[in-house]
């Protein structure tokens, strides 16, 4: 067969001259916006130094994952994991280099729990003892570590988990039990088949004085080594495995993991806060973990920034590849009229705009969190002050739960724009979607939560109506605006959100205020039951979330100066984002607006087109905005999405030359079972039936009581 | 190691008696209530016939699919295909037993296009001696084909296709020919390695008899030999091949295909209707093609109603699960309080339960959908009266669009509302979604085809503004609504959404009746762009599709005797659904409602209110309405949703008896390139390199131009 592709090239216009136009139409500024994007800790400097490390490696070849098995993908991932390890010592790499690899390979790693959960635990929960024993063995990965929190049964509610450690008062030890099968640890990551050691999280079961009777004293960090040194078989009195394929991370062990009598000493218990005094078999109570809530916002700052990254992902690969792709001449035109490009069509840019628009809300309120946390810190260090704390965390979850369904749904929103392509793997969203999913529901559920926002509200809220006029300035920040809200709040009012930006971001405080006094009014005046009042709850946290968003990106397009600095032409485009964030938000959720009196009903008629007005302005520097991000093409994986535009001849490379299934023949005749051509009927049915089967063959499917 | 794993049962409730609970505390009439949902072509009994024959087959075991490589998916797939094959011609199944085994098997195969898009097209597009050729042998399974529409470069705007037949005077024959890289077809399913016809859409281009150029006809069908009939390998001038891995549908081939000036006979091109005389070359017009509206709205009709089943499925596995799964004590609780059942929350029935309800309103629509077909097809053939054609042809667009997105979006919802075993292999719900993410493009993009909808109603607004008063009811059913709307509009209006549901619909109605009506004045009366319309438009769709779901959904349980008859207990829960969907989706839309003037501001109040109300009414039947859908455990193929409801079993079963991972053991040090226990440094790198790398190797990574 002769190969003629080679000889062809798509048609006109080239996605590359496609590109290289819109960059030349905008005045954008996208190497000072980048800085200005991505100067915390030096990340465009740090992206190229790894990237230049990885990018050529070959077991960094991102192009064969979407063919390979689960297993192939775990063996793949510790493969990578190792040498990320090794690459690490090579280079003399710091925490935040290490973390930049795994940002830019893109995958949840066999080693992503050693760095993080695991060495967490052993900094934070060791007494000076046990850490002196513990941290150089991980610190030199001598042994390999994960954090067996959630199980079968538990994962919200961290109070109810099963496994169990009783004191023994006689051999001054502890026994390690799971009583039931939900009392299986599930889901922790490395467990499956890499880790030595792990962080369990037991009911810590002391004798109770009074009754003899085991007591449990909650949740409390074991560290148990679970695997053989030499052999990485599981120590007896274990079972521990993998949980099998996921919606995503497909690189990663999640795993299971049972005890039955299972002895540790009485140093595995991590004392720093609490512990069990080993003669009198005592509790020992902690004193003070208010730190916790610091860190806890920490990692969330995180997942935000984290967020913004991932929606711009998404939106760069939308906006250059519907910039390139042609659909349908205009309705209204004439002959021979061209072919429009699909980034023109309203009904496109009104699902990527917004999320563009969105990836820098994501930022400003990621750096403002980045920003509480150290000034909270500070202030707790200096002089103990810890007034911020509770402010912090409220905002933090619930921000937390509002900015990743931002980006788990704005990802999605952005694959269907894409059309047909976008069901394909040349895409780039296929992993991106199917590792982000999972992001919803760990590190505090989504809808679960914005009770603690919401509680929050209530709180501030309830000390505000006992003093709406109180004579000096006093409590937290809030107050001053809910404080405001009860003075007025039956005056008139009117926010002009289309022409005073101040007025938007008192819009959405204004229903905020609203929301929370209505929460008020039923939990604390009315005494609702807590459970009727959810979904309200879980809205309040959504509006307070949205008004966080909106007020931080005012902030720091209105308000000040931006920093780093911007030339107005790029300062103008900034303006023009903020406003279309908040017209569609607003859009959104403007019935809560009607609702709460933030807005009048006749203010909508200028919704849409408010928003239509702002896409127009955007849409010549949509190209030079998803460029700032700075997302390389190694990251993106993405023939649609790649920054020269060549998207026809990448999705047909990847098709024509780099499928494995192209390189088979197949029998498509019925009347035989032969499958590849020329194996043979007999070899066929057996081999088929294996895939079909699995490791247990046929006896077990669909009875999970056979195992009894 | 000893595996005590088989000693231990989770904790209680067991799944099993939770489900037996919950089933004792309902009335919903379970049997009689899915006789009524399903008794269209005798679906149950079919759905038991044709289960029976193929749930014991190894080959349609499904519990290893996941850990499956894409290329063996395939292969998989077309054994399960040639099976089914086998299986129809021992059974003697009709084509609709076939498309239940489909339905049962869960995935798109790769002899798909056989039974639908090609061999319709060979029925509906031959003339009778193409016919007498062609038939027998897709009868016969002779010939295995495919559809080629779709190319690289276009996908919704088929006239744009750029593959070419030009007709030679000389050879009275056709040549195929693809003159750029874009004009491969792509997507195509059964073409990548299976198919050994296709039937081919190119541009007929026929020389103009003035200038004698060559000119285009439009796309037409061509039916095409394209591999060797013994060898299946691709004839001389074709390139084809699988495009690869893709969001879902792993079993299926979608191929890529070009041509290079490769000859097909005259016979080629398929004459029911349009042709060319192969005597003067001239092209000879197709006489009416209206019929093919026709079929079209019984293909969306069908996606209507597997919709319904794709949700019922997410829902049956949402319902059960939450009713077993447990997490945190009621907070306002005291003490040793059990753990509230998740399905009790209110912000997990303000997710679950719409959907539920959804899934009766996607079955009466598609009920509705289906007389209107038959009533249409009945009258034309009757008289030839094609009046309601364009009626259908805008309901059924707007439904494709809107239900489809209800279902997409519905399943992720459930998925997210199970919480971390969502994201696990556990669920049932990764397939689910990873197939049904197609919908929303394929057969019609969801964003697109609602111009189609929103255009016909501007039609028909504007020929009712023109005789308001008619004499006699004369047009077509929405102008009566329409006449009334501008009879009234200006007068003032309350619609009682909360007491009855008569003025529930009218208040859709009068919505639809309002952005009609807006549109008319922009696009008829200010002569606006089309595209500056577009997101109106859309709406404007979307607001008619909801006003037929609720209207449909109206007629069938308040207007009528249910048919098959209900209980009065099951008939009351269906009217409690009924509000519950129509309450649900004002809420989504309650702005839309306000400016357009059906609903008034203060009414919104009572509406989170009201829906709470409903669902609690819902609450005892919640697993009694999902069992009414039927779907066996072996479609589920789900821990979390099986009937019997002994999840943590099965999930426990599925990570630690069927996870070929677990077979291994893995060397953690990263010190060693090893992966395998025992299997030494060299020997895993270089099978990892071949894993990263694929099919040919690491040079060509990155850079498509190495192709040429």
């Amino acid at each position: 067969m002769s190969d003629f592709s080679a000889e062809l090239k798509p048609a006109e216009p080239q996605g590359s001259d496609v590109l290289a136009q819109e960059r030349a139409g905008s005045n954008v500024n996208v190497d000072q916006l980048a800085q200005h994007l991505l100067h915390r800790g030096d990340f465009l400097k740090q992206q190229k130094k790894i990237l230049d490390v990885i990018e050529k490696r070959p077991y960094f070849c991102k192009k064969n994952q979407l063919n390979l098995a689960r297993p192939d993908r775990y063996h793949l991932g510790l493969a990578r994991a190792k040498e990320l390890r090794r690459l690490s010592l090579e280079h003399d790499w710091s925490l935040d280099d290490y973390k930049m690899a795994d940002y830019l390979t893109d995958e949840m790693a066999p080693y992503a729990l050693q760095t993080v959960m695991f060495s967490t635990s052993i900094r934070e929960q060791c007494n000076e003892e046990q850490l002196k024993y513990w941290l150089p063995k991980v610190e030199n990965w001598e042994i390999i570590g994960c954090y067996g929190q959630t199980e079968l049964g538990h994962g919200s509610n961290v109070k109810g988990i099963e496994c169990e450690a009783r004191w023994n008062p006689d051999t001054k030890d502890f026994t390690i039990h799971s009583p039931t099968l939900t009392a299986s640890k599930w889901w922790n990551g490395s467990l499956g088949r890499t880790a030595n050691h792990a962080i369990v999280v037991a009911q810590l079961m002391l004798p109770d004085k009074s009754t003899g009777k085991l007591k449990s004293h909650g949740p409390h960090q074991f560290i148990v080594q679970i695997r053989d040194m030499k052999t990485n078989k599981p120590l007896e009195g274990i079972v521990v495995g993998d949980i099998g394929p996921k919606y995503g991370y497909a690189a990663m062990d999640n795993g299971y993991m049972l005890f039955k009598n299972f002895r540790v000493p009485h140093s595995a218990l991590l004392s720093r806060y609490s512990g069990v005094d080993s003669e009198s078999g005592m509790y020992i109570k902690p004193k003070n973990q208010a730190l916790v809530y610091g860190s806890l916002t920490y990692v969330r700052a995180q997942i935000v920034m984290h967020a913004r990254l991932v929606l711009a992902r998404a939106c760069t690969i939308a906006v250059r590849y519907l910039s390139i792709r042609r659909q349908f001449a205009d309705r209204d035109s004439s002959g021979n009229a061209p072919e429009v490009a699909v980034l023109n069509y309203p009904t496109v840019q009104i699902r990527i705009f917004p999320l563009l628009a969105t990836t820098y809300a994501l930022h400003y309120t990621g750096e403002a969190m980045y920003n509480l946390y150290w000034d909270t810190r500070a202030a707790i260090e200096k002089g103990g002050d810890t007034s911020r704390l509770a402010e912090m965390h409220a905002a933090s979850s619930g921000l937390k739960s509002a900015c990743t369904m931002l980006a788990a749904d704005g990802i999605e929103v952005c694959r269907r724009a894409l059309g047909g392509h976008g069901f394909g793997g040349g895409s780039g969203i296929i992993p991106l979607n199917n590792d982000y999913l999972s992001k919803p529901t760990v590190e505090g559920d989504n809808w679960m939560i914005t009770q603690q926002t919401a509680s929050y509200l209530i709180k501030r809220m309830t000390e505000s109506t006992k003093d709406p006029y109180p004579s000096a300035k006093s409590g937290e920040p809030i107050d001053g605006q809910f404080r405001l809200f009860l003075q007025n709040r039956k005056s008139s009012r009117f926010f002009d959100i289309y022409s005073n930006e101040e007025d938007i971001v008192k819009a959405f405080q204004y229903r905020v205020s609203f929301l929370s006094y209505q929460a008020y009014e039923a939990r604390i005046e009315q005494k609702q039951p807590w459970t009727s009042l959810m979904i309200s709850l879980h809205r309040l946290s959504r509006a307070f979330s949205e008004s966080l968003l909106v007020a931080n990106f005012y902030k720091a397009v209105f308000e000040s100066t931006p920093n780093p600095p911007l030339d107005d032409a790029t300062h103008a485009t900034m303006k023009n984002l903020f406003r279309l964030f908040a017209l569609f938000t607003i859009d959104l959720q403007s019935s809560e607006f009607i609702l709460s009196g933030a807005l009048q009903p006749q203010q909508l008629h200028n919704l849409t087109p408010s928003i239509q007005k702002m896409m127009e302005a955007i849409r010549p520097h949509a190209v030079r905005l998803v460029d700032a991000w700075s997302i390389p093409d190694y990251v993106l994986e993405s023939a649609l999405g790649r920054y020269d535009g060549d998207v026809y001849n990448a999705l047909w490379q990847k098709a024509h030359l780099e499928n494995p299934l192209n390189l088979q023949t197949f029998n498509p005749d019925f009347r035989t079972e032969e499958i590849v051509m020329g194996e043979g009927a007999d070899n066929a049915r057996r081999r088929i039936e294996k895939l079909a089967l699995g490791v247990h063959g046929h006896e077990q499917r669909s009875d999970p009581k056979a195992k009894l």
